[in-house]
């Protein structure tokens, strides 16, 4: 049978030939693992994905959550899949040994949790916001909010959500109104509506842990003032019994181009005056708490993104190997028998093109999931430090770099099936569908471009860019052993190099004030940052495949070769297209920002 | 009320400020027509398209035709709009006034159609179907044939379809093997089956006359061995009345991701060897019939994909102006008021590309319906068969180019819409997946760019070709009035200087027979060339927005700024891009062509 979520021997190229994952065993956290426990991990999770996952995938999104009685009901697949997902451990996948997890480097997590995204995006949904409300009261609660809440997070009793968006305020955070006043009882009584909150209410465990952000009464205007509450469904007794419905309503939910299986509800909070929260670390400090477990939570929609792609990539390839239809340009005769439709050129254009974009966003994605280990498992502080910087510098390319281009993937996989791809009974319009959701959520296309440019550059320093810059200039380096990646090297090194050039500039000028003009083409910006990076991603994958050809294993040949023909594509197609951007951005173009709402 | 359609004014712009519709109402097919009965007619289409169509387009998407007892039920809601569409009279706005028509300029019947795909794709496809249906059986049939089957579709009594697509054939017509056998009585027996048949069936109209390809007993292989016939889903006495139902049968519906509303059925034809086919025209030369329909539907198609990314742009547009969030980049302070997201350059960049993309393609559209009219009523035959030569090269790229680019505006608009964009509460969603339909049907992408390359460009000796190259040298000259104009026109003037070296190397190597490598890139040449071909529209545009300047009326400033800013956008933002293409394809790059199965 042939692969449908992600190549495994693509999966262990990453791991083992492109990211040293054994090189982490050497690390005393994961001294008690090593290859074999790597691969049975992800062995359990490609079977659960497959057998659980997979096959509701199309029923999910064929039968939306359904509103009845102030419940969202579900399809019946989904509580089983969870609790596979559950039972295998796989909430608590890179949480230690002692509370409860399988000490697994991130990087292992990731990998596993990617078949997951692959089978079906929504049901995996559940356990991934579990994930980041866990990992939000682990960083910032209290012991006793941890005995009360995360314990039964970690257990699987317990599920959460994030709370953030309200109907008036999304991407700008600090309007939000959701008001809290303190109790006698050093609790919260919260005031408020949230809307888009992705399992905000469903059958799936005995309670939900609503991470919410909110207001009190003294705080200072803009996101300073933003405090985090933990808001429980239902209230938890001292024993860890569950008490009363906390006031928490689910006013509807909404219904969306994809990712239908995933309820997206509309949650009142305090109608009655007698919703309560428990304020989580210090007052004011909600949202910097937030954006630490949502620059986790990017590398996990980057992921997400990556793995729809993936889907759809592989589904396509199948199909265009199976799939007759007509004859090469040169050979017309209508009497001899059609061909597959991967011979034709254009359509392995748009293989090809689907392969660079979906292998080299699953390397970042898995780059940064690696460089995460490194900010927690480096033997130095320093070393700890600098995998911090470069991790944030980034993280808003590994989220949106994939929700972009591998969301286009998704589009030439509907193209490759023609009609039947425009059907609901072939799987790959689903995919799009799901994917488009992920350069919106999380900090749009628009706001990644921002934080990269206005924000994530010029901090420390630019120690982060530095970093990459060095980083870049090792791998072309190391590329120069092989005089055959010369003309894939060369449009890589004269991008960064102009890239940089570019880059000076607008922090030059963005340090004199010139706010709005800098930031204006954001946009073109995180475009070529982002292709500079995956061009970077995809030499170090040529070298590596380099490598491996000379180690001569005939079995792996094409595979190498395939490597190297989408290093090819991307270098040669891609990367020099960006230099038509960078003129743009050098000009300090103004067409955008000098467009009048009176004359649209 | 803001427009949601498609701007008025940006209409009139066209008809009457660049492509002189009231010219042609000099020549005598058009002589009782002027700028009135022009308007009158557009006013009734925006009407109607308002109140009729426009109001049941996201319950049809809701609520798909469902198969019941062998025939597809529909909302109640498209009957009584198709009907007041054929009330109107714009199933027949071209046709003559002895034919029962308007004898309307295709030039105006198609500007009055925009207004119904933009507010109902779907219910405007079953007219759409009937026109194309009807023009072929005008054109081939004999007069037996247009008494009982064209007349009563003219008169809106009789609908029709296109059935071409068999399940192992779609691109490929060649292979379809669907069989008409001859009858002693002059008619044939038709048996095979064909899917993804629009309006295949369902209650709007008595009866259902399907243009069906199929291969007569002696037919040659492959292309020169198609047939046309009428294939009547009831039979038809030689009173007119409806005799017994033909033996096609209803196999069933397809589920699309959007277009929801229009049935897309399989038909079986003859599963009881009785299915009455009438020959159409000669044996073996129905694809050369089909494909003079197919040409009159691939601009039908183009401005479809166009008003569907029009639709989008208007909602969003409006969106954006109402939708207060965040401030600018230097203006943070929180205890100001948020602005409107049009003011937020990304957000306006997202507005103008999409300005960019909709306004351009909707005038190629136009101007290619303008050039159909040449075709039928310029004085000279001189005249009339350059019109044809240069609508011919045009007509993949007015196919194409909005299948493309107003699909990605419809992308766009979902984006500035946010959350709220991705929820079906919202209709840009549903614009983009009626859209992606678009680049699949009537010649998906890939065979328009070798429709282009390997066909349409060396056709007549290249005429259309140097026709249009001396139309955008007359546009530059002209553009040289108006200073402003120079760095809109040299990026034009370049990149079709430059289009022409690549063509005509191309073209080279395609006479020495390099069939496969010259063919390879053809994605790019026709990226390329539809940027060429835009980009002269939008300066032409350009210079009618100066000249509409320097007549000062005081009420249109703002509108001709916006053109000169879409096109400034354009040409200094999309076409220099197009370099990167041209050298890829100049390079005889083999990078996609060299790609084996096995390496992916």
């Amino acid at each position: 049978m042939s692969e449908t979520l992600l190549s495994s021997r693509n999966l262990a190229f990453e791991l083992y030939e492109v990211l040293d994952a054994e090189g982490l065993t050497r690390r005393e956290r994961f001294a008690e693992h090593n290859r074999e426990t790597f691969d049975a991990a992800i062995d359990t999770a490609r079977s659960i994905a497959e057998q659980r996952f997979a096959p509701h995938n199309r029923k999910g999104d064929e039968n939306e959550p359904r509103y009845e009685n102030g419940q969202a009901i579900l399809i019946p697949e989904v509580k089983p899949a969870v609790d596979a997902f559950l039972e295998a451990g796989f909430l608590n996948a890179a949480r230690s040994f002692e509370a409860g997890g399988m000490q697994l480097p991130t990087l292992l997590s990731q990998a596993c949790f990617a078949h997951f995204q692959s089978a079906n995006a929504a049901t995996t949904s559940y356990p991934f916001l579990t994930m980041g409300a866990a990992n939000l009261i682990e960083s910032f609660g209290t012991e006793e909010q941890k005995r009360r809440f995360l314990e039964p997070m970690i257990d699987g009793r317990f599920f959460g959500t994030m709370a953030l968006t309200e109907p008036h305020a999304g991407s700008s955070l600090s309007d939000i109104r959701t008001r809290a006043e303190p109790a006698a009882d050093g609790t919260y009584r919260l005031k408020g509506n949230k809307i888009f909150i992705s399992g905000g209410d469903h059958p799936l465990s005995e309670n939900i842990v609503h991470m919410v952000l909110a207001k009190l009464p003294d705080a200072p205007p803009g996101v300073k003032g933003i405090s985090l509450f933990i808001v429980p469904k239902f209230l938890v007794n001292d024993d860890g019994s569950l008490g009363q419905r906390n006031d928490v309503l689910l006013a509807g939910l909404f219904h969306k181009m994809g990712w239908r299986g995933t309820t997206s509800t509309a949650l009142n909070f305090g109608d009655n005056g007698e919703c309560v929260g428990y304020l989580v670390g210090k007052p004011h400090h909600g949202l910097s708490y937030m954006f630490q477990m949502m620059n986790e939570a990017r590398i996990g929609v980057g992921m997400g993104a990556v793995m729809l792609g993936y889907a759809g990539y592989l589904y396509s390839l199948e199909y265009a190997r199976e799939r007759p239809q007509g004859r090469l340009p040169d050979s017309k005769d209508p009497t001899t028998a059609p061909v597959a439709i991967i011979r034709h050129a254009d359509v392995r254009r748009m293989l090809l093109t689907q392969k660079a974009y979906v292998e080299g966003a699953f390397d970042l994605g898995l780059y940064a999931a690696r460089l995460f280990d490194d900010t927690t498992t480096l033997e130095t502080e320093d070393g700890r430090k600098q995998a911090h910087e470069l991790l944030d510098l980034l993280t808003p390319i590994v989220k949106s770099w994939p929700s972009e281009f591998c969301l286009k993937a998704n589009e030439l996989a509907i193209q490759i099936l023609g009609g039947h791809g425009y059907t609901r009974e072939y799987p790959v319009e689903q995919y799009y569908r799901d994917n488009r959701l992920n350069p919106i959520h999380e900090g749009t296309h628009g706001i990644q471009s921002l934080d990269l440019l206005g924000r994530k550059l010029a901090q420390n320093g630019g120690a982060g860019l530095k970093q990459l810059i060095r980083l870049i200039a090792d791998t072309a380096e190391r590329a120069q052993a092989f005089d055959a990646l010369a003309p894939l090297r060369e449009p890589l090194e004269k991008l960064v190099a102009r890239l940089q050039g570019v880059t000076l500039g607008l922090l030059t000028d963005l340090a004199q004030g010139k706010v709005n003009g800098s930031l204006a083409n954001s946009a073109l910006y995180l475009k070529v940052f982002g292709h500079a990076v995956i061009g970077w991603r995809w030499l170090e994958q040529a070298i590596r495949a380099e490598e491996g050809l000379v180690k001569g294993n005939a079995a792996d040949v094409d595979f190498y070769k395939g490597k190297l023909q989408a290093a090819r594509y991307f270098l040669t197609w891609e990367v020099p297209g960006c230099h038509h951007e960078l003129t743009v951005l050098e000009a300090r173009d103004d067409t955008c920002l000098a467009m009048q709402d009176a004359w649209f």
